[in-house]
């Protein structure tokens, strides 16, 4: 049924109409939607769904010159949940506990670590860092060059642009630090750097880096506030740095930031470069 | 074909590549265009369209962990028009002569009146209240907990939030009250209320409650006039409250507003709770 | 295999599960990937890829009455490149060299020219004119009666609005001319006219004309600058208007535009009505 390269595990169910194409790894426990289009070079690690016409290992650029597909490998991480309709492409990683919306599009050279969540309608362009316990809402734009440590959240119909002199020849992506917060419909100008525990407020368009802990608003985006001074509307409570707030789906679920922080091995913190 | 509990009625079009659950009921007169998915527990009514390749009965949650389609019902109502490659999930109603653009996508738990239009990639999250007679236009996001009334207009990439300190365990839904118009890109922040007759200005960054027959504009949004002194630049005509000059599509299209409010049956308006 | 009425050029490469309906024209050298929907009276010109899943000459409104689709012919210029799950209407003509990204929506009586690129996500309502060597980046609202003219870009999430009282029955489209630039996020007004070498700042709320060489930021956008004293932030020179220092896929890319505007013969200038 499927090319002699393609290895696949105990436990995986394909539905009708999955196409699969040369040297591609399903391992165990993998569920492949209807009508999924997994293209060469894709590793599918354990216990992963693929939601309905998903495309996976998506042509780059040079396959259209003589229709031949390079080799740009694909790696989806252990126990990752893409809806329907992702189009992911190749020479991409993604890490474990991976969740997707419907209708994501994720493009080449992306490194994205563990436990990132991306909504439906983002389009994640090529070169970016993603790191981990990432959660991108719906129909975010990531442009090209973005870094974005771990522990960050970015809410809906968020734009991070990269070009200085729009067009022009050059890239200026992007950096936000852990814990930093960017709310719904704020857009990142070129080469701006959020720093940690920051907040952007709602449609704030951004100019120029925010400083650690600094609330910024408005259009053109202005400092009005420590973090440390915003209440929650409903509870009456300070609420940053939501490190010290929040927990749900964090590694300090079981416990609190504080207590998590002192007893981790510092030895496996991710720090990008 | 299908399954034995699928119920099919009399002059359905059903083409190629169609996938149809159990306990699926389609009544008369339905199209169901190439590679449609219904998964279980669909129930589309007379007379209605679905676009090609949209899955109708969408998983929740629940699924994911088992690979049990849990019993989460669907109903579409009678007449509808659903474009290609919506995804409409489970234990949501849509009343009747629904309208959909493309690739629209629609969680579980909502309530959906009749004679709404949503258009082209629009996001509906779960747990919404949408009334009647309601045109929401291409790529709005309507987040969690929102609460639309009838007769309400929301245009291109506006997005409803709902996280009142992002992120928090907190939900604080926006409400639109009848009559209200909501321009392009807007973004309306969590809790805000806005009320009848209202006009959110394109791009305002809305983040308290906007009176009745109030214009506002802005980042953050101000209120600059009463609705009843904005002139159609075309026409030159006062437009406002537009209930009394627009009626395409409106149950008062052969008449006027003032006619048919006043000929009209007070038990039949729908008030929501 | 299809109907009788379809023509098939030399070395065409039709992948499994494609659907072709009639009156179709394929021309030499073209490919289409997995699963597309051509649907009657689509003409492809020679050389062109189709993506898995796009469907072409969709449905007008006319269809959905009476379940017959009337003759609304679309044509595909040479050597496009449409990426998957693009949706194009019928009675629409596109030009040569055309590139799309994913899920790409473009309506019915729009006229496009040759060399524009339209990126993942953008909606083209219907009624629009957009010349040549137009880029329009990711998800893109283009309303119904825009004219774009040539060499204009469009940057990610940009609102092209046309209602000057919504709701109304007017339609007020908005006008850029050549060598304008559309910063990321900002809404153009209804009406409002973009004059050449015009900068419009990411973000921007634009109510009324920019003149040509004006750079406008804000909300609402107000001007701030000639053009002419913007500087590249990473390279530190003066950059607009662009035509003078940006060559990459223009028709001056092999000297500059000096020298290739002053060769030029002036009876191959496109200028729209």
């Amino acid at each position: 049924m499927f090319d002699s390269t393609v290895k696949i595990g105990n436990n995986v169910t394909i539905k009708e109409g999955v196409r699969v194409g040369k040297n591609v790894v399903i391992e165990d426990d993998v569920y492949l939607d209807y009508d999924c289009i997994i293209r060469d070079n894709v590793h599918i690690k354990k216990g992963s769904f693929i939601g309905a016409r998903s495309i996976l290992g998506e042509y780059l650029m040079d396959f259209y010159k003589d229709k031949e597909n390079k080799v740009h490998p694909l790696v989806i991480g252990e126990n990752s949940l893409i809806r329907t309709e992702n189009v992911i492409y190749g020479d991409t990683v993604i890490g474990d506990n991976f969740q997707s919306g419907h209708k994501v599009t994720i493009r080449e050279n992306n490194k994205i670590g563990n436990n990132v969540r991306i909504g439906t309608l983002s389009d994640i362009q090529h070169h970016c860092y993603i790191g981990n316990y990432i959660s991108i809402h719906s129909n975010v734009f990531i442009g090209e060059e973005s870094k974005i440590n771990d522990y960050v959240w970015i809410f809906p119909h968020v734009v991070l642009t990269n070009d200085p002199a729009p067009p022009s020849n050059e890239l200026l992506g992007v950096t936000i630090d852990s814990f930093a917060v960017i709310a719904a419909k704020s857009v990142l100008l070129p080469g701006v750097h959020i720093h940690e525990d920051a907040l952007v407020g709602a449609g704030a368009i951004v100019t120029k880096d925010v400083p650690s802990e600094t609330v910024v608003v408005g259009n053109p985006a202005k400092e009005i506030s420590s973090v440390r001074k915003i209440k929650n509307k409903i509870t009456g409570e300070y609420t940053y740095p939501w490190r010290n707030t929040f927990k749900r789906g964090m590694p300090w679920q079981d416990s609190d930031y504080e207590t998590w922080i002192r007893n981790m091995d510092i030895n496996t913190l991710n720090i990008y470069k």
